[in-house]
């Protein structure tokens, strides 16, 4: 019995308790999730200022165009001085400087004759025209940013701006990578027959670093039930996750199932998807460990579809209202047909343009010239035999990658 | 008169040329830009082998269910024997071990009673099945990626597994931001009367980091003519692009206007945005600059539309279709209806979930709360004084953020 995407994408997420939190300096914040309401400590603004250069009035004073009142002082962004605009004067003042006591209107520069000792000008303001009152965007005390909300530069602007220096957050999480199988040869090194090269263990690295988690290690084991249970008891760099390819299918040389088969604590099943077919989950020395099958293609759908959702929650991310939106896709229409397998996902690779995807040539799960321009897994339901032309479907954006543009 | 967004974007982005070449190793070229064809060393596959753990065999050896042959050998994913598979027999094969001479077709595992001195088959092999053929996918002298694609994990995984170690790339741009204006204390700092946290120089170091960029300087510059020119003189860390935020408007204290004014390769314009009017863009000591407004959003919007454009180009990007396309505008429909400016492209801030765009509350340029939550800015054309319920609109993603899920 195989099982379904949505059961074994459940069945990850399991594994995933959040991280400890640390706090950090805003501009170090940058990628993590916040793990407790950041209260604003300013109001912001946090003075009557001007939205515009030009004169700070009272509103009553200048009652028709071209009434010429006196300019009595100047007031800077940065003025700190506590002004008071006396009865009939005016005072010039810059974006962002602070309101004088008193003055209750802005008016812009454009809308003046630019006087430096006497001003005219060629509009009527209204009472509170062109200015930002303390607290109007957020008041001390207020909850500017929720716990599981991601630190994005906005984000950090804004905790920034309302005085907040440093932040509660999630650790990221680190992760382990290994890949398995004698037939891997290091990138650099020219593979004999038989051999390939070892682009797994550099792709699912990078995945891990794309994906804002910390690549505590990466290295290759071999087909030797010893060497793989030592590297799995005690995984380098502390290790909050251990990812594997390879080693996991029907072989009689699959070693990672084999050793984790014997320890007891990891599932292996089949998801009803392709490609990625074999899959397993659990723990192993009290850590996660997620074993993604070995061919390139099967390893990095797997990445996207269970293993980034995984890495969001290690890191602090809340649940999200559905499994389908744990894997961050969005909707397209096909700009194509194409045939799909029936009885389980397909994961097609596409490139999504102008909000229309294309499926690359060659979608075999050893197949990775379609990832030079992929930008996209498509996700077709089981019941889909062919897509169809214009068919809305989900899209899972490619780490790394811009879709839409 | 009013420069379009589009008449500034070509501004900006004509300041670019894209920066010199460098050859680095696979793993550390993710984010960056291919400049040179990337041409496949190895054929992929680089020699015929089993897609399944099973057998391989002469599917003519096999015309029945039922017929059992004899299992002479076992090959082993890595096995480097050049194996020849003699007439009748069958052998024992894993998932990605070369195929024996002489052998056509796999038998699964699953399709055969496992067994390992003779072996019987519920299934007649068709030629070819389960076989994976050399170069099938890639063939050695292929270009594999081309100049101008940015470098995911997916093509990382694709340029080793062709045997390709080392790629050329664009440098990174380096950047150096300042924010100016005497009102400005650091972050960490309690702002007096009349000051404000300069939360615009963290906000635009981050952007920079997010888009790919290096940070190469981060500093403030205070209202003074002499200071500022100085700073401009000699950008530390050798810039490829200096990013000022402030001092460009109509006040009477607006240094970085004056200055590069004075200079006189500095273009100062309004365009016809809200937020973000005043905009400047030119060279300065042979630099490209860019001088963003002070009010943070427009600050932060300014970046979006116009500096990542160009950061993308000096990355080594090519030039997108349109002028749309070069911020990477996806499409939404609005989940509600709001008023908008009339006469200029309106920036909203918005939230997209589910393919639908909902604008946050407090959209003034002085309005930070609303990043809290925001993921994309949605593109309201000039035309259009109120965003209909279900109109479809252009939106940017956010630096940072995730949208569509």
């Amino acid at each position: 019995m195989m099982r379904s995407v949505e059961e074994h994408l459940a069945a990850v997420l399991s594994l995933a308790t959040p991280l400890p939190v640390e706090t950090v300096p805003v501009s170090e914040a940058r990628g993590r999730v916040v793990a407790a309401s950041a209260v604003a400590v300013l109001d912001l603004p946090s003075f009557d200022n001007s939205a515009m250069d030009g004169y700070a009035v009272r509103a009553a004073d200048v009652p028709a165009a071209g009434v010429r009142v006196a300019v009595v002082d100047d007031i800077a962004a940065g003025d700190t001085r506590r002004l008071s605009l006396p009865p009939g004067g005016a005072m010039r003042i810059m974006t962002g400087a602070p309101l004088p006591e008193g003055a209750d209107a802005i008016v812009p520069v454009e809308a003046s004759d630019g006087g430096t000792t006497t001003v005219a000008f060629t509009e009527v303001p209204g009472v509170g025209q062109h200015v930002r009152w303390v607290g109007e965007d957020v008041r001390a005390g207020d909850e500017v940013v929720s716990a599981g909300v991601s630190v994005t530069p906005g984000v950090v602007a804004l905790l920034a701006a309302a005085g907040i220096a440093e932040v509660a957050v999630h650790r990221r999480p680190r992760v382990a990578v290994f890949s398995t199988g004698d037939e891997l040869v290091p990138l650099g090194t020219t593979p004999g027959f038989g051999q390939i090269v070892d682009s797994n263990q550099v792709m699912l690295g990078e995945l891990v670093r794309a994906a804002g988690a910390e690549l505590v290690h990466s290295g290759h084991l071999p087909d030797d039930p010893d060497l793989v249970r030592a590297a799995f008891a005690d995984p380098p760099g502390d290790a909050d996750l251990v990812l594997t390819s390879g080693g996991v299918s029907m072989g009689a040389h699959d070693v990672v199932k084999e050793v984790l088969l014997a320890a007891g604590t990891v599932d292996f099943v089949k998801v009803a998807m392709r490609p990625g077919m074999p899959q397993g989950a659990g723990h192993i020395g009290g850590r996660p460990i997620v074993t993604l099958p070995g061919n390139p293609v099967s390893s990095f759908v797997s990445f996207h579809v269970f293993v980034l959702p995984l890495l969001r929650r290690l890191a602090g991310q809340p649940a999200a209202a559905s499994l389908g939106e744990e894997v961050g896709a969005g909707v397209v229409e096909a700009a194509v047909a194409w045939r799909s397998v029936q009885g389980k996902v397909e994961f097609t690779r596409v490139r999504v343009a102008g909000g229309a995807a294309t499926p690359m040539t060659g979608q075999g799960s050893h197949m990775l010239g379609a990832l030079g321009a992929a930008n996209a897994l498509a996700v077709v339901p089981p019941a889909c035999a062919a897509v169809e032309v214009g068919q809305r479907l989900s899209v899972i954006r490619l780490l790394g990658s811009e879709v839409g543009s």
